[in-house]
């Protein structure tokens, strides 16, 4: 009855999300900080509105956005922006666009494992480049492959936070036999983005989400910056009403408030740097992260009883273990707090 | 650079969606009434947790909405049930969850134009088979075709508001070789649902939104009733979190208020009820509806016409033209006032 290549998965697991209040959430990279303000008033005043479709385009988001990364960047204008229910829709859309059955992704590891996830659903076979001990990419990621119609590189990645600089991308796109996809979930955590790669490159597309740097990872609302003739067939695959009435007027409001978005980036890099030297004093190693979380390994104890022992006492981080690589925890930056009690248990641990 | 299919594709038409407020706009089935005041509470309360991941599962939406079934049906527990970003998601899950590239998807004609799309962006293969003239389906629809993955059946249907009875949608899935997905986005205004076919037959899966009758269009919300082990394969194929933490709060909140949904639809059924006698009155040839709109055609106007006609004077309903088919007027039913405009209107154009 269904697809072979359905039933075979094991499905995507995402991490922990207990529904109660407690627990020192530091396992899916949210933001410590509640939202901007202005996103609870958009919220109130879209609510009559819900009777009626919403605009199929998200076009009050996408002219905001096109003057928001137009200071960043190149002029942008609307018609470069894709929006979509999380970047994980954006993700989903741009895969069924390029990839058909039996055609190749090709993706680093250890990365976002959605990538793997979405290539089994589209029944694509997957090239999988392991990251150099450095989080370095090889050669591998750029080598030839006719079949191959799309590659997917998270920068900042994740679990590592490691942001590969734009000259580096532009390099890997302009050997890439096929579309790159750059997905900037952290980039407003970095110090660096890839977003001027798109004018250059009609192959390069950026993903970005408003889960993490914008404190909104329960309104699902992600958006790709792409040239307007690849908007054009994307938009063929997404649902026409992909994005809700609340989350686009929620959306427009927080990418309107920069002025929260940069003091909110400070306090979390602020936070993400205190983090690492502490961890490092416990003896951690830790990777120097661009990102809202760090990735750190220790020499001797287990990683797994670690996340164990954090999870008994009430904080929860994410332990991941990659085949043929290694295991790690990967920590989401929180308020000093957070970090404060995360610290001071770890320091009894190890 | 795309895959072919997508290239050749036209993409999805969505209706008419004009932003501003003065348009009396009968075309997308939207209610005309709005939703229960529960919904803004709710989604008040729910903002300050958008920081956080929404609940990947829906489980409150799926506990209230199972103890809401349950007393219109056989017991329904919430592992019986998927939620969706919008019923075109629970659609978009289902077709790449059976349905592989060069197989075989069957629907009617004319129907939700959706099914198209979806089998087009799958790469799949289409048999559509026209309904007789009045509006029954013939043996086509039942016939065995190996390469067959899945059926779409809109039930009531749309454009013509005409709803098959339980009985008979049984004996089309039994005939059936593939699994039937009974699209039941209009079945609250409808007197019978297939609902008690899906504990019969593991094949049968019925979806519903909350756009129509639960006057929330805007928020994207739509469901899936089926046997547990066909939602656990359903549940891989959707993206993790793909329904937003507001728009569970609101479906949560809609679909415990079965107070309203009660008087909502009376009001509607009572509107459609007057909005029939008056068109059949103007000489429209008006197909019986069980849905929140009628089907009519003209024996002597021109369809576009009228459509453009109506137009001009602020008010918009749905013109649709069918290959080989023909054309006609959707018009959704409106309040009173709506209803009394669109037919003063029509009396001085037929």
């Amino acid at each position: 009855m269904f697809r072979p290549e359905i039933e075979r998965m094991r499905g995507y697991q995402p991490g922990e999300q207990p529904r109660g209040t407690k627990v020192v959430k530091l396992n899916t990279n949210e933001n410590p900080y509640p939202a901007s303000p202005k996103v609870a008033e958009a919220v109130a005043a879209a609510v009559p509105s819900l009777r009626r479709y919403p605009d199929p385009h998200a076009t009050a988001f996408r002219m905001r956005a096109a003057d928001v990364l137009s200071q960043q960047s190149d002029a942008i204008t609307p018609d470069w922006i894709l929006c979509g229910n999380g970047s994980d829709d954006i993700l989903t859309i741009v895969t069924r666009t390029f990839v058909g059955e039996g055609q190749v992704v090709r993706y680093a590891t250890p990365s976002y494992v959605l990538y793997q996830t979405l290539a089994e659903i589209q029944g694509a076979a997957q090239e999988i480049v392991p990251y150099e001990s450095d989080w370095s990419l090889g050669f591998e990621f750029t080598a030839p492959d006719e079949r191959l119609r799309l590659a997917y590189l998270a920068n900042p990645n994740s679990p590592s936070g490691v942001c590969l600089a734009p000259g580096e991308v532009a390099a890997i796109a302009d050997m890439l036999p096929c579309p790159l996809l750059v997905d900037e979930a952290y980039a407003d955590f970095a110090d660096t983005n890839c977003l001027d790669l798109v004018r250059s490159n009609e192959r390069v597309m950026v993903s970005r989400t408003l889960s993490k740097s914008y404190a909104l990872a329960g309104l699902r609302f992600g958006y790709l910056v792409a040239q307007p003739q690849v908007i054009e067939q994307l938009g063929k695959v997404k649902d026409s009403y992909n994005c809700d009435a609340l989350s686009i007027a929620a959306a427009t409001a927080a990418i309107d408030d920069q002025a929260w978005l940069e003091e909110n980036v400070n306090r979390v890099r602020a936070g993400r740097e205190r983090l690492m030297g502490g961890l490092e004093g416990l003896g951690f190693a830790v990777t120097p992260s661009q990102a809202n979380f760090v990735w750190v390994t220790h020499p001797r104890v287990g990683h797994d009883q670690l996340y164990l022992s954090l999870k008994e006492r009430g904080v929860l981080v994410r332990y991941l273990s990659y085949p043929n690589w290694g295991d790690g925890l990967r920590i989401t930056v929180g308020d000093d707090a957070q970090i404060d009690t995360l610290l001071a248990m770890l320091g009894e641990m190890v």
